[in-house]
């Protein structure tokens, strides 16, 4: 078993750095409080041995090694860096993890067939720069070294100079592992959603994640004042805007149990209260766990697009697809040994589809992988508010400890 | 007959202080485009040898003598002061047309038994200095002189210490008129709406104004990942928002035919487009001819608010109303002059209600009070694109000559 109270102690002083007053973190990617943070991940990877090595685009891969000179690694982690108004678990729990894991083998002198390793991710989050999943999306190469390095922040710095100012413009080949892709990758990371809460379990085994397809939607109508435009003759941008947040949410409902839609952001031009809007931009987030359903979610909105302009001619509505993610199936094998792990301790657990986008979800297109979620306080993330229960934390981790001893010596 | 071409030729002078690249105007309320375009005003008033009297709110008198001792005056007028991008003529056409129909009478050497006035009130478009129609408002008695001396701009320049400035602090008694409160107002104006226009008729005979209800309504919800929490659990402000969207039109719409309801305003927190949105403020803008029916709107809106809480109990919703204008009813015998004025004329009219509110509104408390409405193009106002035709506005400004000579001589 692993020791609860290292693991609590590590995501607390990790969480130090960058630390806000309302008890969250503020450590974006390549600043200085992310240096910091590597900085001390990779003096806690040293004190027990580990052989650090930085790639390309600043991934950190701390290794173990194993006893069988045949033996690819198998790999655990996540990313230490976070929202601008984030917590102290989200992606840190995953590096601490599979740290404690590490320390826990160390500790009691245990040996494993395969090497291990645990890595820290660069830029998952996004905030500062884009695309997200920066580290993991290079390392599988869903995009390329070139693309991510001149990336630029609202500054105009760009990942390539900031990382060399910080010291991490590694010189490992982004994308090599020494001895051969990981045999497996596990993740452990904060569920970022209710339902584990809501059943009171401690452990989700996670499937995969959803899909997605992104939009930016601009409707335009007729601005015309509010007070002697009669009701039958207005073009109303934001009653259009209404229907299609409506419609958004019904396709989800119409689509479930694991589709999502999500109308996160809305801008209504003039946005004066005795004007009828004339022009309204909004986004649109679709989330299912195949493509089809990816796809009818997809025609749905074109064809509730349609029907409002058939409605009114002087309304145009534009649609432009802006992200897509492929629905991800994590590996049958490697999800039956996390939710093996999990009976042998005893832990209750239950099936949770990854609702958001992880590093995982890239890293599954190399090697096979899994993930194991625990419960956060609320389901929020992405939040000063942010919590977990150092319980749930310590349970996750035994679960990976045995997964991954498992996958190593089996 | 008026002389359209002065009456144009004016318009385009007065246009030209504030003139915006786009054709517009921008003389908001006491500035010093405003002092421009009043000194502008009473120049031409004392050319045809008008007395100008200056209140102490700053609303501009000019008045030609009648015959008759006896008789009170009969007034015409509006307000020259525009929105920051607005039109050449919402207001400037009723005080020109005034000033037209003064300078005919002088050019023909006409006298009439009642005296004449026109008027420009100060600051009726609230753009810079809340409230609105405050000229009016203060010489009405619907709020105090102090109240409105008091009113400060985003600078913190307040009304009293601006009309000081430009010199138009005038020291007439607010709300006195010399020998007695006019016997009837008339104001011309276009009608900021498209039904003139879609009828293909040059004059809108105005019954009256619609009352309006205003407010703030707040949607508090919960904010949470869009990924990862599924639709069943969610408390999504900006659905609820929508739905109220949807209901604020269909309630507009049961009350037809004139009643009016409008969402101009939405503020989405914290409008990130994966992030389901956890608060949302709007306005609601409710219009009606009588208080039943507004008040029947106001209860359709608090119902609709209260079965969305229903529905989810983590949802809460606050309406504040901020606004209220009584429904307007104009005087049936000056509606009737100016009926049969346009009658006489063989000018073609129909009934058009004024959905906006008017300096009118306010004088209708004091004096039998009309309006004359003359097409804008397509309805626009509050818009540097605000058109009108030279000869609808001379149709106009020759009603209210015929009207104005009845009713001075009846
Ligand atoms: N884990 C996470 O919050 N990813 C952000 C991208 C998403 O919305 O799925
Ligand atoms: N005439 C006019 O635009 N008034 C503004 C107030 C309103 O919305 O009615």
């Amino acid at each position: 078993r692993i020791n609860s109270d290292r693991l609590w102690l590590s995501l607390m002083q990790l969480g130090q750095i960058g630390a806000t007053p309302k008890g969250g973190v503020c450590r974006l990617a390549l600043t200085d409080e992310d240096r910091q943070g590597r900085d001390l991940f990779i003096e806690w990877c040293r004190e027990i041995g580990l052989e650090v090595r930085i790639d390309e685009i600043g991934n950190i891969f701390a290794r173990r090694p194993g006893t069988d000179p045949d033996r690819r690694a198998i790999a655990m982690g996540s990313h230490i860096d976070t929202q601008p108004t984030g917590g102290k678990f989200d992606g840190n729990y995953g590096v601490m993890a599979g740290l404690e894991v590490l320390r826990t083998l160390h500790e009691h002198g245990i040996q494993t067939e395969a090497p291990l390793e645990v890595i820290a991710w660069t830029n998952e989050e996004g905030s500062r720069f884009v695309p997200v999943m920066m580290g993991s999306g290079v390392f599988s190469g869903a995009f390329t070294l070139a693309h991510a390095l001149a990336a630029t922040d609202t500054q105009g710095l760009s990942v390539g100079d900031e990382l060399q100012r910080i010291g991490y413009a590694g010189t490992h080949p982004a994308g090599d592992v020494p001895g051969g892709m990981f045999e497996a990758y596990i993740e452990a990371h904060i569920e970022q959603g209710p339902i584990l809460e809501a059943h009171d379990l401690p452990v989700g085994i996670v499937p995969g994640a959803l899909g997605q397809r992104w939009y930016n939607v601009t409707l335009s109508g007729m601005e015309a004042h509010a007070g002697p435009t009669p009701m039958d003759m207005r073009h109303d941008a934001l009653l259009a805007a209404a229907s299609l947040v409506t419609k958004v949410n019904q396709i989800a409902m119409d689509h479930a149990p694991h589709a999502r839609g999500t109308v996160g952001y809305m801008n209504v031009m003039p946005n004066s209260r005795n004007t009828i809007p004339g022009s309204v931009a909004m986004s649109v987030d679709f989330r299912a766990l195949d493509d089809a359903t990816l796809l009818s979610m997809h025609n749905a909105l074109h064809s509730h697009a349609e029907l409002l302009q058939r409605h009114d001619s002087k309304l145009s509505i534009e649609i432009e697809q802006v992200v897509y993610f492929p629905p991800c199936h994590f590996t049958p094998t490697c999800i039956a040994t996390v939710r093996q792990a999990a009976d042998k301790l005893g832990i209750g657990h239950m099936e949770v589809v990854s609702g958001a986008g992880h590093d995982a979800v890239y890293v599954a297109n190399l090697a096979p992988t899994a993930m194991i979620f625990v419960p956060c306080k609320d389901g929020i993330s992405h939040n000063e508010l942010e919590d977990a229960k150092p319980e749930h934390l310590a349970m996750g981790a035994d679960v990976l400890l045995h997964a991954v001893l498992q996958l190593a010596n089996g």
